[in-house]
C-alpha cells in the first residue's frame, strides 16, 4: 500500500484528539503525516467562526520526523472553528510551493486530500460547547411517536366532530384520501378536517404502550383555523376540536401513569392572520395588528405599508412572522410568571419541539431553553428539541450561525439527514462507504449528547410517507425501520407508518390512522424493532462506530468491552457475501475490525435486504 | 280616438273566437277590421305546423262592411296554427300593393299591426289540443314547495351523517357557506354535502304543514355521486344518504296523513358516469356500459369511439345521455311491470316532475304519462309536470316541436316565463302593460288546462335566490310572493326562501335551511300569502283577466259574477294614484274596467311596493 505523501484524517486520534465536538477552553492535538521530498513550514489554518485565521507554525516534534504536530487550545467561549493545513514545500513534481491539505471532496470530514488552489479548500470543523448538556434520560431512552393530531384518532362518540369550524370541510370518511381545497389562486379556500382529537389519543393510549413507544410528540394543538394548526390563532386555548384543557390534563396524566411523556409543538416564529393576535379576519373582535395601530399586538409585527403589506413566513400571507426581539413577545411566550411556555409546561408535558428553528434568534430559544430548566427538578427534567433540517451544529440561516447545540438551547434537533441516509441507502443513491462518512461527519460536528438527542425519522408529516419512498417495499421498509431503532439518537414513528399508511407528499402523508385496517406485517415489523431498541441498553446509548464491508453497511453501537452491540445490513437487492479484508471505518485505523471479524464470519452471506444483529450484554 | 286602418286583436272574441287554445277539430271564428280606399282581397293566411300555409279569402259578409271574417275548421288532430292575415289593396297612401297584419313588434299576441315586408311577419299562434287533459284536483288547489333534499332537514341524530361517500366532503356547519370543490381543470374534484336526508323532512312536516303548503316536490332521491342526484347512479335504490325504501313509506304515510303529495324528480335523459349502467370508475363491480361491449346497457349510449367519446348532456362527460328511443331502456323506465315509474308511483307518491323535459321525445313522455295513469283511480289521480324554461306551447328542442300540452303528455311546466314576469315588474325591466300581454300570451298560447296547472316560481335551485334577485327589498318580496300566491297555475315555493335564505346561483342559492335562524318577518309573508290562496278559491281555479292601470298591474281571478277577486299591485317605488282612464286589458275591449272601477276607487293611491286585494265569494 502507497502511503499517501500528506495524510491527516480528523476522524482519527491519532491524527486529531479528542475526537469531535470538545469543551470550549479544552486542547486538541494535531498531528499531520508529511513524506515530501523538502519542507519549509507546515501550518495549521485555524479560525474561529467569524474572525480572522491564524497559521500555527507545527513542527516534527515526536518519534516520527514525517509527523508534524501542534496542540491547540480553544477559547474558553462556545462556537466553531474552521481549519486546513498549509504547507510551504517541495513535493517531487515542481520546484517549492504552496499546498493546502484540506476536508475531501465530498464535503465530509475524515481523510482529507491535498488541494493546490486556496479557493478550492474546503475547511474541517471543531464544534465548541459551553457544557455538556444532556437531554432527560427518560427522552434518550424513549422512542417517539409523532401524532398529527387531526389525522390520528376521533374519540368523540360515533367519531362526531364537535366544534366544527365554520364554512369548513369535513372528510366523509375516515378513509378518504387527503386533499386540499384551493381557490383558481392556489390559496386554500377552506379547510379540510378528519376530526382527530386529544380523546382519540387518549383511548389509543393502551395501543400505543402495545407498540412499544413512550414519547408522545403532537403537531401543534393551539387554537389555529387550519388542520395542521402551524397558524396559531390563540397559543393559551386548545383548539375546540381536539379537546380542552381537560382533556389535554387527562391525556397528560394517563400517559404518565404509563410512563409515557408529552412533547408539544411549539411555533412562535409566526402566528395566524386569523388570529386573536393579528385579526385580518375580524374573527376575534375589532381589535389586533392588522386593525388597529394601537392593538398592544401591533409592535409584534412588521408592517411594510399598513395593514396589508407585512412581513410572513415565506410571503404567506396567512403566516405573519412574529419580531421575536419584541420584548412584550418574549414576556408572553417564555419570560413572564404568565407565559405561554409556563402556562402548558406546568401541566406536566415533557418538553417541546420548536417549529422553524432556523427562523428564532439564538436567544430566544436560549430564553425557552431558560423557562423550560426552571420547570426540570431531580425527578424529571424537560426535553428541547428542534426542526432544523441540515447538520445542525453549523447551520447558517439568514446570514447568521445558529449554536442550537452549544449547550443552553437545544439538547437535539430532528434528524433529517440519518433519513436521508437510510433512504439513501435503500434506494442505492448512497453506499455504505459514503453512509459511513456521513454519519461519522455528523457525529463528529454535533457535540455527543446532542448527536445521541436527536430526534431520527424516517418520514414525518413534512415528507413523504417512508412506504412510498421506497416503492412499497416492505423488505425495505424492514431495514428502514430497524435502521431507524439501532442508530444512534432518539427514534421517532410517524403514526400510521406503522399501520402501512403510504402516500407522497403534503397532503398524503396525512392520511387518517387506518384503525381495523392496519397492515399487520408492518406493525410487527415496528413493534419488533421497537422491542429491539428498548430491551438493549447498548442501542439506547453506546458509541456510535459505522463501517462497511464492500456493499454492506453496519455499525457498532459500543458501551464497553462487555456491551455492545453490532448490526450489520444487507441494503442490497442481491445476496451479499461478509468479506472482512473489505472492512473500512474510514478511521485508516479499523478500530473495531477485529470485534466486527469476530461476530460476524467472513464469507457468511446476508439475503436481500436483511440484517444481521449480535449483541453483548454485561 | 283614430281607428287604425287594420285592426285584428286576438285576445278579443269580437275577433277571434274562442279565445285561447281550442280542441282539434273544432272551428275558429277570425274577424277583421279593414278601413282602406280600395280592397280587392282579404286573405287569412293559415298553416298548420309544419305543413305549407294555405290563403282562405275572408268576405264582409255582416252587418259592417269593413269587418272581413271567415270561419276556419281545425283539422282532428292536435297541433299548432300559425297564421296572419294578407291584403290586396290600396291604403290612399301608394298605389295598389299587398300589404300583411300580423303579430305586434313585441312578438306578444293581441293587437297586431300592418307590415309591408312579408319577411317580417310574425305569426300569430292557434293552439289544438287533443283533448282537455286536467291535472288532479289535489295539485291544482295545491301549493307546493321544493326541497333540495341534502339542503333541508338532517333527521339523524345530533345531525350525523350516515353512509357519507367515500371521498367526498361535508360541509362542517350548516352555516357554512355553499362551495364546489374544483380541480385545476374546472371539473368537481369532490361533492360537498350539507347531510339534509328523508327523515329530516319527515321531522319537518308539523313545519310545512304551518306554512301552508300541499306537496312536496323533492330533488332528485335516487343514488347518485353528488349532492343534486341528477346524476342518477341506481334508479332502483334510494342514495342511502337520504335514507332508503323504507323512509321514503314513512315520509309518503306522514305526507298523506296530512293530506299533502310527493312530487319525485325524474332525470330520465342522461345517468351518471358512475352508475351501475354506465360504470366508468368501476364503483359497481365490473360491468358496465363503459367497461364492455357486451353489457346489457351498452345499447343504452352513444358511443363515438369506445368507451371515452360518448354522448352526453352539455358534454359534461359526467353524465352520459341515453338513448331514449332504446326499447330496453323504455321497457326499464315505464313500459314493463317492474318499471322504474311503476316502482316508485306504488308507494304513493302523487307524480312526477321530469327534469330536462326538451330532450326526452314526445313518445317518450306520452309513455311515462301512461304509465302513471295506470295508477291513478277515482280517488286520486297522478300528476306529471316537465322542466321548460320558455313557452311551452310551441318550444322547438333539438329541431323538433314539441307537443307537451296537447293532451296525454304533460300536465303542466316549470313557468319560468311567470318568475321572469314578476321580477321583471318589480326590478322595473317591464311596464305592467308588458306584464299584461306577456301573461295573455301566455294564457291564449296555453291551453286552460295546462295554464292553471303550471307549476309557478319565483326562484328555484337553478336560479338566483328571490330575496337576492330582488336585493335584499323585503317589501317588494313580499309583492313577489302575493304575485306567486294569485297569478293562475300551481304556486311552488322554493326551500328556505320563506326563511329568508339569500343567495346568487348555484352553489349560493343552496345553502342548508337556516334553522332557528329563519327570518321571521319574510316567513310571515309567505305563511300570509299561502293563506291569502289557500282560502280563496277564486284564485285557484278563477279565470285570469290582467289589466294595467298606468304603472299599476293588476288582475281578476274570476268565476263568475258572484265570485272573483282582483288585486293591484303597486311594483314601483313611488306612491301610486289609481286612474280608471289609464285602464288597459289589451282586449280593445275593457272588459273588467267596470268591474275593477267599481272595487278601486278612483284616484285612490298605493303605497310603494303594496297591493290591495278585494274578494267576492258567493
Amino acid at each position: 500500500m502507497n502511503l499517501p505523501s500528506i495524510y491527516f484524517n480528523s476522524w482519527s486520534e491519532k491524527y486529531r484528539r479528542p475526537f469531535g465536538a470538545i469543551q470550549a477552553g479544552k486542547s486538541v492535538y494535531f498531528s499531520i503525516a508529511v513524506n515530501l521530498t523538502k519542507i519549509w513550514r507546515v501550518d495549521l489554518v485555524i479560525q474561529k467562526d467569524g474572525d480572522s485565521s491564524q497559521e500555527l507554525e507545527m513542527f516534527p516534534n515526536g518519534e516520527d520526523a514525517h509527523i508534524y504536530k501542534l496542540k491547540f487550545v480553544t477559547e474558553g467561549k462556545s462556537g466553531l472553528y474552521f481549519y486546513h493545513f498549509k504547507l510551504d514545500c517541495e513535493d517531487g513534481q515542481t520546484g517549492r510551493r504552496t499546498i493546502f491539505y484540506a476536508k475531501a471532496g465530498d464535503n465530509y470530514g475524515g481523510e482529507g486530500q491535498i488541494i493546490y488552489d486556496p479557493a478550492a479548500v474546503e475547511q474541517y470543523q471543531i464544534t465548541c460547547y459551553d457544557h455538556p448538556d444532556q437531554a432527560p434520560q427518560w427522552y434518550l431512552h424513549g422512542v417517539v411517536y409523532q401524532i398529527f393530531v387531526d389525522r390520528f384518532n376521533n374519540g368523540n362518540r360515533h367519531h362526531a366532530v364537535y366544534s366544527p369550524k365554520k364554512n369548513s370541510f369535513l372528510y366523509a370518511t375516515e378513509e378518504d384520501d387527503p386533499y386540499y381545497i384551493h381557490d383558481q389562486k392556489g390559496n386554500i379556500a377552506r379547510w379540510d378536517f378528519f376530526g382527530g382529537n386529544l380523546q382519540g389519543i387518549i383511548d389509543k393510549l393502551p395501543y400505543l404502550r402495545s407498540l412499544g413507544v413512550t414519547v408522545l410528540y403532537l403537531s401543534p394543538i393551539f387554537e389555529a383555523r387550519s388542520n395542521h394548526k402551524y397558524d396559531t390563532a390563540n397559543y393559551e386555548k386548545i383548539d375546540p376540536m381536539f379537546g380542552n384543557k381537560q382533556t389535554l390534563q387527562k391525556l397528560i396524566v394517563k400517559t404518565r401513569k404509563l410512563g409515557m411523556h408529552i412533547l408539544l409543538d411549539g411555533v412562535f416564529n409566526h402566528v395566524g392572520a386569523d388570529s386573536i393576535y393579528f385579526n385580518r379576519f375580524k374573527t376575534y373582535g375589532e381589535g389586533g395588528a392588522y386593525n388597529n395601530t394601537r392593538s398592544p399586538y401591533f409592535d409584534w409585527f412588521t408592517f411594510h405599508s399598513f395593514p396589508d403589506n407585512y412581513t410572513s413566513w415565506w410571503n404567506i400571507e396567512d403566516l405573519p412572522t412574529v419580531d421575536k426581539n419584541n420584548t412584550h413577545y418574549r414576556d408572553y411566550i417564555y419570560q413572564s410568571d404568565q407565559s405561554i411556555i409556563h402556562l402548558w409546561t406546568n401541566m406536566g408535558i415533557g418538553g417541546w419541539r420548536l417549529d422553524v428553528a432556523d427562523e428564532l434568534p439564538d436567544d430566544f430559544i436560549a430564553g425557552i431553553r431558560r423557562a423550560l430548566d426552571s420547570h426540570s427538578n431531580k425527578t424529571e427534567r424537560k426535553v428541547l428539541i428542534g426542526e432544523v433540517w441540515e447538520d445542525a451544529s453549523n447551520k447558517i440561516a439568514y446570514g447568521k450561525r445558529h449554536h442550537y447545540l452549544e449547550g443552553g438551547m437545544l439538547h437535539g434537533v430532528m434528524n433529517y439527514p440519518f433519513r436521508s441516509l437510510i433512504i439513501g441507502l435503500l434506494n442505492q443513491r448512497m453506499t455504505a462507504a459514503q453512509a459511513v462518512r456521513a454519519s461519522f461527519t455528523l457525529k463528529s460536528n454535533y457535540p455527543t449528547y446532542a448527536f445521541n438527542a436527536n430526534m431520527n425519522n424516517i418520514g414525518t408529516h413534512d415528507t413523504e410517507r417512508i412506504l412510498t419512498t421506497l416503492g412499497g417495499d416492505e423488505n425495505k421498509l424492514r431495514v428502514a425501520v430497524q435502521l431507524l431503532m439501532t442508530l444512534p439518537g432518539v427514534p421517532c414513528v410517524y403514526y400510521g407508518d406503522e399501520a402501512g399508511l403510504y402516500g407522497g407528499k403534503d397532503p398524503n402523508n396525512r392520511r387518517f390512522f387506518p384503525w381495523g385496517r392496519e397492515n399487520v406485517k408492518i406493525q410487527e415489523i415496528f413493534r419488533s424493532a421497537i422491542r429491539c431498541r428498548r430491551n438493549d441498553e447498548n442501542l439506547q446509548s453506546g458509541d456510535y462506530l459505522p463501517f462497511s464491508i464492500g456493499e454492506l453497511f453496519g455499525f457498532v453501537r459500543f458501551r464497553s468491552e462487555n456491551a455492545y452491540t453490532a448490526i450489520v445490513f444487507n441494503v442490497t437487492p442481491d445476496q451479499q457475501a461478509i468479506d472482512l479484508e473489505a472492512f473500512n471505518d474510514q478511521t485508516g485505523e479499523g478500530k473495531m475490525a477485529a470485534l466486527v471479524g469476530s461476530l460476524f464470519e467472513n464469507g457468511m452471506t446476508l439475503s436481500p435486504y436483511n440484517f444481521l444483529l449480535k449483541e453483548k450484554q454485561p
